[in-house]
């Protein structure tokens, strides 16, 4: 039997530093979907300065495709399909990571519909298998659908050239906890990434649990980091007494966070709300969030914070300070989607237009 | 007996509206200090496009000064001592009002110290009036001080230009309800400012109220407009549904406002929250403190929001809404103060330094 076909949707630092993972481990076969650098990797490749793998020129995966629909116009069955792209339900329809992963898994099943998908989402946020699950039928299109949680300090810094200072954690795991084909699919998918001594892959066994431990940074943090326009130290230094973001923000945010996940039943570990703290006290990091809006790109708000806030309401839970911060940043998005022609405003009416 | 000497401190759109409403009435010598327009001005005089007084070409009140020292430099006493800059307790020392204050008071006190010296000050917040007091001795240098809440759609477009678009209207009383020489010195104002069929000018009784009432506006609307960059239909509009912004931030931060107002026995018509909601719902119009932050200039942050909230921590007012907008705002205002070289970050330690 041949190696597993890989697909990894998103060049972007962390879709980069995936398909190269994956292919130094050479146990499978790696497509990556490039879009926009598409034309410059394929004359030139990637150029990588990896703290994992070393000064790497001219180096490509085993393919790459400039949309997914190319890559679905093959004949090779994906037995994972990756997607690292931002997932942003509120963005254009064709971002959305339903419509991203449609072409593939119905080329999957035109192929051969009794052999398994594997939909791998390596995203931020909570709820994000939901949209799959509701546009496509499990049993019909026969798949599977895992959570990956990546921890790598890499980006894209130029026309295909990935600069990754910070070493590849990741760890993958079914986002339904009774699929055991999932749980089969993801343990093999870890036998396909890890590469010893270089980057860091482990089974997930608890995914949401997972989930919900990251989103206390990035519900807390990356969204008020975002609001303002500030690395992580200075919104914590520009404080009232160099005090109030840490206090009044930071931690009753993750606080709400931990509230609403054990409304669910899911009990974090407290002692996280100190180490999201002082992980990026006295590093100068911006997070995604922040990222995003500085370069004028749609943040990740639904899933980082519009979803967990929908739990807490369902639950009765109480969120003022995630509420707030919720609130404003919807105007924000609002006018990222303005500046980037999604929605329309007319002065005269005062109106969204369209 | 001559007339009595003004000068007015301060030469944006309000200020130059306020020494022409002075000099059109003709009842007062007018001083004016312009500072960053003074070469110009002094050469060629105002343009002023007035929906109130016309069009004026080269005018000029009858003196203009470049500091507030080379106006004391003279052998005026200034009965009126006006005061139309930002309060920005937080600013640089010589931008506090006490400072700008100082050398004309002083002035009057050598000049004549049995005289009364009126401070009026045209400027947002609440409890603006404290640092003078605290700062002089109000029977030593014999002086009253009197507060302006002035409305009035007028900006300063370019060097020495002027565009006035809103009506002008301004009330004028006693920040220290039982000081009656300072109310009847509000009442002699009115005299020297109110231009019949032209502008609006009123005395006021109830100082503390009227300035409680503006803050609904500007505690609620103004901020939240500054901590994200947006006109206030646009505000509005971008909220969850179009509704998010006013249910969730506006009304319920106006409420808060009522709120601690009430707790030093001021009530506020509770109407008013409607009001000010509805004022610039379709009018494209952006507060001052957003304009501030988008011209990169510190914003009005503690007489408007810190002041109050001060006031409801004393109180034991609870403010979940205003406090978080604080707290977003006070980094805003930190990132403001790096870029203005007000305060230094060392991204080496990550922290403030000097």
């Amino acid at each position: 039997m041949s190696v597993p076909n890989v697909v990894v949707v998103g060049a972007g630092g962390v879709g980069v530093i995936c398909a190269l993972s994956l292919t130094t481990k050479n146990l499978s076969d790696v497509s990556l979907v490039v879009r926009s650098d598409y034309d410059h990797v394929q004359e030139k490749g990637y150029q990588i300065n990896s703290c994992d793998y070393g000064k790497l020129d001219s180096w490509r995966p085993h393919h790459i495709f400039r949309t997914a629909e190319d890559a679905a116009n093959s004949d090779k069955f994906y037995d994972y399909i990756i997607i690292t792209t931002k997932n942003i339900p509120d963005g254009p329809i064709g971002s959305k990571v339903e419509n991203i992963v449609k072409p593939l898994l119905l080329h999957n099943h035109n192929l051969d519909f009794a052999r398994q998908s594997n939909i791998l989402l390596i995203q931020n946020g909570i709820d994000i298998e939901n949209s799959i699950l509701e546009t496509f039928d499990q049993t019909e299109y026969n798949y599977t659908i895992l959570s990956g949680i990546e921890i790598v300090g890499s980006t894209k810094i130029a026309r295909g050239t990935i600069h990754q200072i910070g070493h590849e954690k990741i760890t993958v795991g079914a986002f339904q906890p009774d699929d055991s084909n999932a749980k089969l699919a993801a343990k093999k998918f870890i036998g396909l990434y890890y590469n010893e001594g270089k980057n860091d892959a482990e089974y997930d066994e608890r995914v949401r649990h997972s989930r919900w431990n990251k989103l206390l940074y990035n519900a807390a943090i990356n969204t008020t980091t975002a609001l303002i326009g500030l690395d992580v130290p200075r919104a914590l230094q520009f404080g009232v007494d160099g005090k109030s973001t840490e206090f009044e923000i930071f931690k009753p945010a993750m606080r709400e966070i931990i509230g609403i996940a054990a409304s669910e039943g899911i009990v974090l570990d407290e002692s996280f709300i100190d180490f999201f703290t002082n992980i990026s006290r006295n590093l100068m990091f911006k997070p995604s969030m922040c990222v995003d809006r500085e370069k004028g790109q749609l943040m990740e708000l639904e899933v980082i914070l519009g979803n967990p806030l929908r739990i807490a309401k369902k639950h009765g839970v109480e969120t003022p300070v995630l509420s707030g911060l919720y609130f404003l940043l919807v105007m924000l998005q609002g006018k990222l989607k303005e500046a980037n022609g999604l929605i329309k405003f007319d002065e005269k009416t005062c109106k969204i237009v369209e």
